[in-house]
C-alpha cells in the first residue's frame, strides 16, 4: 500500500482526492492536515465521505507527514514551496495540486503569481504532471507539477495539431468556460449562489495566471506558439470546455485520424467521432478528457471542443494518475469509474 | 414626489427596492447609505442598474436622511433600532424590512434576535405591515415593521382557514422551501454556488426565527394558534414555495370560495383555481402572492400552496406597496410588473 | 459471472444501472434491450459510456435473455408484468424498476396506474425489494419489485418510528421534494429546462401513485398506519429530501439512539448526528439513505429528514443491492463508492 | 392605442411580447391566435399574466387581425411568409420575430431553412429590425424582419470596429453562449432539465442558421467580413454572451472612446467601462445589450465582449423597440425597466 498524506484537504481539489483515494485499492490514507480544521472529522465536513474516511484533520507539524510515501499538497498557491524541500530530503514523494512548480521561468512564475518564489532550485527537477506529454519522466519524478485545470483542457486539445504540424502555431485561441468549483471553496461575495447561478461571464480577460502556463508547455512543443486564453465562469459545480480555433496548414483530410492516433493508448483521453459536441456531463466525476475536432472549410480553420472534469482530469485524478505512475501501478488504477450522467 | 433614502442598500433587499423604485413616477431616491461602498456608484455594484440610477452610495452620518420625506432600513437586523427615534423626532417616516420592529413581545424578540431591543418604546406603535391585515394602520403608521418573507407566505396562506375558522388552530404545519437570496448577500461558504445549486436540504428544524413572528401574527387572528416551520434551502435565487397542513373542522365544501372571497379586493394576492399547483417562477420579480387550497378527504386535511418572490412581495415590494399606502397612493403604484417567465 | 440482461435501457434508471454494472466486479452485461434504439450503441446515447460498455442496443425478441441469469425491467410501467411470467418459466429472475409488483392489491394497483394488472398471480411472490425490510425475502425472490423513490425515502424515514412505537401511526405527514430526473428522460414541455430551473411547485396534491405504495408497506408495519404525501419538484437532477412529520407518543429520549439502533447493521442507510441536516448533495451518485431525526418538544412531533439520489438508493442502485442479495454476494459489491460532492 | 395582435403567442418570445405589452402604456392587444391553444385563457398557460392579460387565444382565421395595426409573427420560421402579403395588403404592418425574412439572398435562405421561400417579393422591402443599424428604415417599414438573438448580440459587439476600420473584416471569431429558452418551449429530450443543466457543450460547430444572418449583415458595413460562428448551450434560461476576437488595424489607443461614441445615443446599447466583464444577469428581462471593449497587446487582437437577454434586446424587445419606432412612439417606451439582478 501507498501510505499518503494530504496537506490541506478542506477544499474542492482535497474532498475529491479523499472520494477518490478512499476506494483505490492500493493507497492508505495516512494523515490529512488542515489548520482551521485540526481536530474535526473529515467527514463532518464532507459529508459524503461519513462511512468512507475515519481520519480527522491534524495540525501540520513537523514529522506529520513521517510515514508517508507520497503527499499530495491541496493547498493555495505558494504553500508547497515552502515545504517541498524537506518532505523531499525526507524522502517523501510529492505532488503539489497549486502553481508552485507549474511554470519553470521564475520572472514569469512570480510575476503572476504575485510572489518570490521559495523554492527556485527545485524547479528544474519538477516534472510537469501531465501524462500524456511527460509519462516517462512522471514514473521517476520526486515532484511532479500537477497541471491547471484549464491548461490540461486547452494543451489536449491542442498537442495533436501541433505534434503534427497542422496549424499557424501563433494563433491560437482558446475560449474557455468553466465551473465555478474552479474558484475553490472560499467564503467569497463573487462565488455566491445567487451571483453566478442564472449568468455567464468572461473574467480576466486582459490576463489569467493559467496563459503563461498554457504558453511555455506548448512552447516545449513548438518555439513559436503562442496563444489568447479566455476564460469563462459557468453556473454549474464541474466541467471546462475549451472552445480552441487555430489557423490550418496544409490538408485537413487526416485530422480526425491523427488525433485518434496521437491518443489512441492514451487511457483518459477520449477522441469522438467526426462531427461531434462533447458535453461536459459527459465526465462529470470521471478522469477523462473528451475531444472533437472540427475543420471549418470557409475559414480554413480548426475548431477543437475538449471537455474535461476540472475537478477530476483537471486536478484530483489527473494528480491520482500521476501517482499510480510513480509508484508502478497501472495508470487507471482508482480511476476507472464512468461520468455520472444525468 | 416621495423623497427616499435607503440605509444599506449594498444587499439583495436594497438592490431590489432600487430596481423597482427606479420606475416608481412618485418617488424621487434622494440618498443611499452604506458604510463598506460609500464613493462608489451604485450602478458599479449593481450593474443592472446603470442608465437607471445615478446616485453613489453615500457615508451615514447625522443628518443623512434629512431631506427625506421616508427612509426604507435595507440593513441588518439591530441596526434600525438604534436610529428610528431620531428618524421619527425629525418627521421622517420609516419601513425596516429587517426584523427589529416585527415582534412586539420583547423577550421574545431578544432571545430569537440575541440582542438587548435598543428601542423598545416604538414597539407598540410599529405597525406589522401586512397590507392584507393592517392595511388601515399602515396608512398612519409612522413606523413599519416589513414581515419576514417566510411570514408573509405562510400567513397569506393562513389566514382565510383561520378567519372562517376552517382548520384546528393548533395543527398547523408550514413546510417552506426557499430561494437562497434570502440568505442575502455574503460571503460565506453555506451560500456558494458549488455548495448551494443540485441539493436541497432543510435547516433550522429545532427554530427559526421566523417562527415566533408568524406565531405572534397567527395568535392575533385566533389566540390558539400554533405551527411547526420547517425552512429548506432551495437551489434557485428567488422564490418561496410554503406547503401548510392544518387538519380541517366541519365542512370544506366552501373552501375554494371563501379563499376567493377572503382575497377578492387584494391586488396583491391571487387566489388559484381548485386543484393549482402554483409555481414560484410565475411570481419572479413581481409583488403577488399565488395560492392553491386543497382538501384531502382521506386525511381530513388541508393542504394549503403559497408562493411569492421573497425580495419582492417578501420584501422589497411589499415595503413599496407600504410606502404607497403611507403616503396615499395607489396601492399598486410602481408595482405593477407581471413575473418575469420563463 | 452473473449474466444480466436490461430491458429499456434508454432512460435514467437505465443509464444508472449502465454506469454502476459497468464497474460490478461479479456482472456481465450480455444484452441491453431498446426498441427505438436497436441497433445503435449503447455509449453513443450515453457518451459517459464510452470505453465502459461496447453492447449496442438489441430489438427485444424471443429468447433475447436467454442467457441470463437476471434480467432488469427499466422500461415504463406495465411493461414487466406482461413479459414476467415467460422469463421466470426460462428460469431467469427478474427485478422490476417499475410499479407493476410494488403493490399486492389488485384493485388499488388498477385503480392508481389505470390498467388492467396483466399478470395478478405473480403478486403474491413478487418481493417488495427493500432490503432493510425484506432481506431474508429477497435473497431467494425469482421476482423483486424495487421500490419507488419516494417510497424508499419516506419508509426507510418512518420503519424506527412505528418499530418502536413513537408515533401515532394515523399522523404522518411525507412533504418530499423531489429532483427532476424522477420524472424521466423523457419529450415534454413540463420537464423543460426552462420550465423547471429556478422554480419549485407542489404537483399531484390530491393523489400521487406513491401514496398507495407507502401505505400498503407501512400497513404492514402497522395496520393503522397512514399518511399525507406532497411531492415537489426541484430544479435538481438527482436527489429526493423527504420532509417527514408524525405525532410523538410517549417520550422521546431514546429516539436518537433507537434509529441508530435501527439501522446499526445497515450498510446503506446512515443515521446522521442529533440536530443534523442532510444534504442530497452528500449522496449524489451514492447508494445511501442519509437520515436525520429531530424532536420537537413544543409541538410534541418528529421531523425526520431522510435523503436519498432517487436514481441509486431510489432506484438503480437498491435494485443492485437486491441482486446481490439475490446471489449470494457482498450486499455491498459495487455500491461502495461514495456521493460526488461538490 | 395601438392595436396589437400576435400569432403563434405560445412560445417563449410570445410569452415575453405579452409580458412586456401588458404594461406597455400605448399599446391595446386585440388578439393573440394559435391552433394548439385555441380557447384557453392565456393566463393559463402562462401563470404570470393573471390579472394582466385577459384574452383568450383563439384560432387564427381569415380577419383574425383585421382590427390590427401591427401584428407581430412569435412563430416557427416559415409561418409569416406565408400571410405576410396579405396582412400588408389589408394596410397591417408586421414585425416576425422568426427568420423569414431576415437574410435577403434567396438561394441563402433556401439553403440554411430548408424550404422554398413562399414569398421573395417582399424580402426587398422587408427591413432587417436593428434600430442600431437601420432606424431610419424601420420608421417607414411595413414589413420588419426582427433579428436573431446571436445576431444582435454579435453585431452591436462588431459594428464600430467595422465602422472604425479598426480590424481585419475577415477575421472575426464569435464564439457565443446562450441561455435554454433560445431553443424554445418544445417537447423534446435535448433541451430537458436533466440533460442542459450542470453542463455545457457547443452545437452546431460545422454552421448554424445565424451564421448567414450575420455574415450579410456585417458585409453590408464592410464587403470583406466575414466571421467564424460557434454557438454553444448553457444551463441558464435567459442570455446570450458573445465573445467576440479580432485582428487588430492600427492603433488600439482610442477603441473604448470609439465605442462610446458610436453608442452615445443609443439608449438600448451600453458601452461599459474599460476592463469591465459584463453579466448576463445584468440584463435579465431588460431591453439592453451592455458591451465591453479589451485590447490584447501582445496578440494585437480586440476582444469585445457583448451581453443580452436573448427573449428582450434578442427577441421581443426588440420587436417592441421596432414598433415604437414605426409609429411614431418615444423608442423606450415600455422597455424602460430594469435587468432584474439577482
Amino acid at each position: 500500500m501507498i501510505k499518503v498524506g494530504i496537506v490541506g484537504g478542506t477544499g474542492y481539489t482535497g474532498v475529491e482526492l479523499m472520494r477518490l483515494l478512499a476506494r483505490h485499492p492500493r493507497v492508505k490514507l495516512e494523515v490529512i492536515t488542515s489548520r482551521s480544521q485540526a481536530g474535526s472529522a473529515v467527514a463532518e465536513l464532507f459529508p459524503n465521505l461519513r462511512g468512507q474516511i475515519d481520519l480527522n484533520f491534524s495540525e501540520p507539524a513537523a514529522g506529520s507527514y513521517r510515514d508517508c510515501d507520497l503527499v499530495f499538497f491541496a493547498t493555495p498557491n505558494t504553500t508547497a514551496m515552502s515545504q517541498a524541500e524537506e518532505l523531499l530530503d525526507a524522502g517523501i514523494r510529492l505532488i503539489d495540486l497549486a502553481a508552485d512548480f507549474r511554470i519553470k521561468h521564475v520572472p514569469t512564475w512570480e510575476q503572476w503569481y504575485g510572489a518570490t518564489h521559495a523554492c527556485p532550485a527545485l524547479l528544474e527537477e519538477a516534472v510537469y504532471g501531465l501524462p500524456e506529454l511527460n509519462r516517462e519522466a512522471i514514473r521517476d519524478a520526486r515532484l511532479v507539477a500537477n497541471p491547471g485545470c484549464y491548461p490540461t483542457a486547452v494543451i489536449l486539445a491542442v498537442m495533436p495539431l501541433l505534434a503534427n504540424n497542422l496549424i499557424d502555431p501563433e494563433s491560437i485561441i482558446a475560449d474557455c468556460k468553466s465551473g465555478t468549483s474552479g474558484a475553490g471553496r472560499n467564503a467569497s461575495v463573487g462565488t455566491a449562489f445567487c451571483e453566478v447561478t442564472e449568468s455567464v461571464k468572461a473574467y480576466a480577460v486582459s490576463g489569467h495566471r493559467h496563459l503563461p502556463e498554457i504558453r511555455e508547455v506548448l512552447q516545449t512543443l513548438d518555439t513559436g506558439a503562442d496563444l489568447v486564453f479566455t476564460p469563462h465562469l459557468m453556473p454549474i459545480i464541474r466541467g471546462i470546455h475549451a472552445t480552441v480555433y487555430a489557423d490550418a496548414r496544409g490538408s485537413a483530410d487526416q485530422v480526425q485520424s491523427l488525433f485518434e492516433d496521437h491518443y489512441r493508448d492514451e487511457p483518459f483521453v477520449d477522441v469522438m467521432p467526426a462531427g461531434a459536441h462533447p458535453e461536459t456531463r459527459s465526465v462529470r466525476g470521471a478522469n477523462i478528457c473528451r475531444i472533437a475536432v472540427h475543420y471549418l472549410p470557409s475559414a480554413n480553420k480548426y475548431v477543437v471542443l475538449s471537455v474535461e472534469d476540472n475537478l477530476v482530469k483537471g486536478a484530483a485524478g489527473q494528480a491520482i494518475q500521476n501517482m499510480n505512475l510513480m509508484f508502478g501501478l497501472d495508470e487507471t488504477t482508482g480511476l476507472e469509474a464512468p461520468g455520472v450522467m444525468p
